[in-house]
């Protein structure tokens, strides 16, 4: 009998783990509450109207169809017994040999956790297509209402975190205003939407180079984006935000700002970080606990130089591989890999339509040629043949038309 | 000032009235509750996970976008006052001097509206996305069901309605579980899985001819689909369906059965027929209102021939188109056109990813040729280029993979 391993997460370490067993003499167990994987960096674009979630989402059963020792279970993981190596989900349990955590990470709206209701975050398809439904109405709103101040509201979208995330949302929002919904009213005009982007820290982008950040902030600020850096949120409510003594009277705030680890140190009763990240060392085990792993954004992880990784995708697929290669040579008898080291695989984000970043350490470069590199990159990175034709011809309308594919108001039931 | 036409509904009525209005010299408010006007034609395709509600759905302000004289407002009517000439949205209210009623239909339970919560029907695209839930959710429930009975329940989808939408559903979901979903699988088989389409009449697709109703059972049949036509419903619970004395437990059962129009008859207080359909004659006017009409789903139209026109595509554009063209010429002092009189657009239905059957009542094929036949038309009628290329790429990726694309089972907050 093959000894099994179980993944919970189908998202980029998760997945990643499962490939690297394929040829193991293991049985995979991969759980994930939802039936897909997920390309979380483009998920933005489907907050802004830009893809539909079907083009950057993909059954995980699919993806592992041709992996014929890996099993696929959709179902929520509520706890794990290490001692005596179950996973728990609800009434239902799962043996394992080996235990792989992938289970991400959540948005963290740091103590204030009734601010989700006025400013939701984008982590999932359902927060995806909620924004867009949010942002969509506020204009069809704004087109039937009367009061000047109310219109005025809602024509004001406010953007909380300056990483990666709020960037793109900020400059999606602001083209999409400028561009695509310019001519379609009658009443308002789109054009005077008002697009703030807040930051607590310092800068945009805290984790690129300073160059960079500065010259995102110029880039946002060119699209007519409000950029506030050094600012933290003082309220939030239905009404807009407050920064210290300022108001910001806005329909439409959307969070990016904290990200809070998924309850894996809670199942397995280990000590986290202020995150609730499991702190592992460079071979992802966790201390005391036989056979029991965890990557990606559940863990807090540091490079050779002392720096902590960041939760982006590259890290988090490099940790996969890894631990799954680690259990490959275990069940084998064969001695561990060596202890893990980050391959810097850069850091990207766009800026609207025309500009973007791209920071490896090593090499920097932005504007237009940044946003072909990013465009052409994500493109690559996609499951299949069929999303990478989709995306690039969604991707070439917009970028001859200004216009936006998916510009739905739904509600499912 | 120029006259205003309120037109009701974005659907294939309401919006060819609006584009026949185009150069009138009146003022054009389309009001619909939706932002989008919806390819209904495609929707089971939604349904069944081939396509993405964005591929057949378009924002109606974005289609109307460089037709100066139209607006289009985002709100549910929720009745008429024909006597002072105004539309109500609850608290809102919209005058008109001509105002055409495109309201459409939605499902109906012939006096069993309990059983909607069994039963969905597919008309919007929230059924869509609830009904690929329901089918997607059900085979996963069933890879993690330990009993057997619950799991062939889980594994048996019922069709009620032999109409050309519970034929395309009963043959998707067919090829879906054989064909996409085969190989996903390792505790269940879903090549076992049980369709079943019910019809209380004596054929299928009874608005077409004998043969093409007989090949049609026999092409659904060769797909593994159970038909079972002259078997009325009489009771539908979460368990299943029962047709007399035979109960089949099914977990999903979907509707297909009934339409009944929009409250339009309500809102102007006329007569209707049982199926809630304002009568109209050849002019679409509402008899004793002054500049009030009604088209597509809403009315009940009969033909020169006396046949009434059956609830598809064609026949509320030709109505839509009429009517703008008679309130464009009424504006301007110019004689009535000519009464209407439906062109025979065809009758059109596709059997799973082979076959298909047209039936213009001169000309009938069935068959590959009907399927590719039907394909470039549905191509061909989709609002916008990047759409047609979209879709296209979905299905030829399909033709030649059976794979499907949109195997996303979310749920909007």
């Amino acid at each position: 009998m093959n000894q099994r391993v179980v993944i919970v997460g189908g998202g980029f370490g998760g997945l990643a783990a499962a490939k690297a067993l394929s040829r193991a003499p293991v049985e995979v167990v991969l759980i994930d509450k939802q039936n897909y994987h997920l390309f979380q960096p483009l998920l933005y674009q489907v907050a802004t109207a830009a893809l539909s979630s079907a083009d950057i989402a993909w059954p995980i059963r699919r993806i592992l169809r041709h992996q014929s020792n890996a099993q696929v279970l959709m179902a929520e993981v509520t706890g794990v017994d290490a001692a005596r190596k179950r996973v728990i989900m609800g009434e239902k349990t799962q043996s394992y040999d080996y235990l792989v955590l992938a289970s991400g990470a959540t948005h963290a709206y740091f103590g204030h956790d009734e601010w989700a209701q006025y400013a939701p975050g984008l982590k999932q398809v359902i927060d995806a297509t909620a924004i867009r439904r949010r942002i969509l109405l506020a204009f069809e709103q704004a087109e039937i209402e009367s009061d000047a101040s109310v219109r005025n509201s809602l024509l004001t979208f406010v953007i909380v975190g300056g990483g990666p995330t709020g960037v793109e949302m900020a400059g999606a929002i602001s083209e999409l205003a400028r561009k695509a919904l310019a001519a379609d009213f009658r009443r308002i005009d789109p054009r005077t939407t008002r697009v703030v982007l807040i930051e607590a820290g310092p800068q945009l982008l805290p984790s690129f180079s300073d160059p960079i950040s500065n010259y995102t902030k110029r880039a946002l600020e060119k699209l007519g984006v409000e950029v506030r850096v050094g600012s933290p949120v003082t309220h939030c409510n239905s009404y807009g935000v407050r920064l210290g003594d300022e108001e910001i009277s806005a329909t439409t705030t959307i969070w990016a700002a904290g990200v809070a680890a998924s309850p894996a140190a809670d199942w397995l009763q280990v000590d986290r970080d202020r995150a609730g990240r499991i702190i592992v060392g460079s071979r992802f085990e966790i201390q005391g606990l036989d056979g029991v792993f965890a990557v990606g954004d559940t863990v807090l992880c540091k490079n050779a130089d002392g720096n902590v990784l960041p939760g982006i995708a590259p890290v988090a697929k490099q940790q996969g591989t890894y631990v799954g290669k680690l259990i490959a040579a275990r069940t084998q008898n064969k001695p561990d890999p060596k202890p893990f080291r980050y391959r810097n695989a850069g850091q990207l984000a766009t800026i609207g339509r025309r500009a973007g970043v791209v920071d490896f350490g090593w090499v920097r470069f932005k504007g237009r040629l940044a946003w072909w590199f990013w465009g052409l990159v994500h493109i690559f990175f996609l499951i299949n043949l069929r999303s990478r034709f989709t995306v690039a011809i969604h991707w070439l309308w917009s970028y001859l038309t200004f216009d936006r594919g998916a510009r739905l108001i739904t509600r499912d039931l």
